[in-house]
């Protein structure tokens, strides 16, 4: 029987830094731990190479919107609009589907 | 006067890397091309630490599913199954809303 899938969303942002990374390290970390603690967070994947890609899971819009809105968090939104990123792009999505595989 | 945003979508493809990773380059940057050789293509974002993740960008549902019926990708797909990924998942993704922003 397959289980029914119900639709969660993504938050993808991608990035480039800037010279300017002063700071960077410790707020992200504190931004994740802080994330974590947020109604509606499921998850957080995150890797940076050329570019930057962090995506997190949440349960549905309304926690994405209290989460943008959180007071650190606008704290560091700002920070990173002024400083640490030289370009960034953030894409709220609908996840539709979804499937896993792992080695036996 | 704001551009009206037209939905597009996203295909976030997270993996961890096996120890059998022969050949997996070669093979990573030949599906990148081909990818952008697809009818719908819209970009591709990758990054890989402990944990890869590649979103590749489309105009509709309808390329994703070909693409991943594509028959050198689906080769691609097999040997990243039995051998290059330990774990891997796949989301489809609509996006809804996107905003950037760069330093000036």
């Amino acid at each position: 029987m397959n289980k029914v899938f119900k639709p969660y969303y993504a938050v993808i942002f991608t990035s480039t830094q800037s010279e300017y990374i002063e700071g960077y390290s410790e707020m992200a970390g504190k931004m994740e731990s802080l994330a974590k603690e947020q109604d509606g967070f499921l998850g957080i994947d995150s890797a940076r190479n050329a570019i930057g890609i962090t995506v997190s899971y949440w349960q549905d819009i309304e926690s994405i919107k209290k989460w943008k809105q959180n007071s650190e968090h606008l704290i560091a939104q700002q920070k990173g609009r002024n400083q640490w990123y030289s370009w960034y792009n953030v894409r709220i999505c609908k996840v539709e589907k979804e499937y896993e595989h792992s080695l036996p």
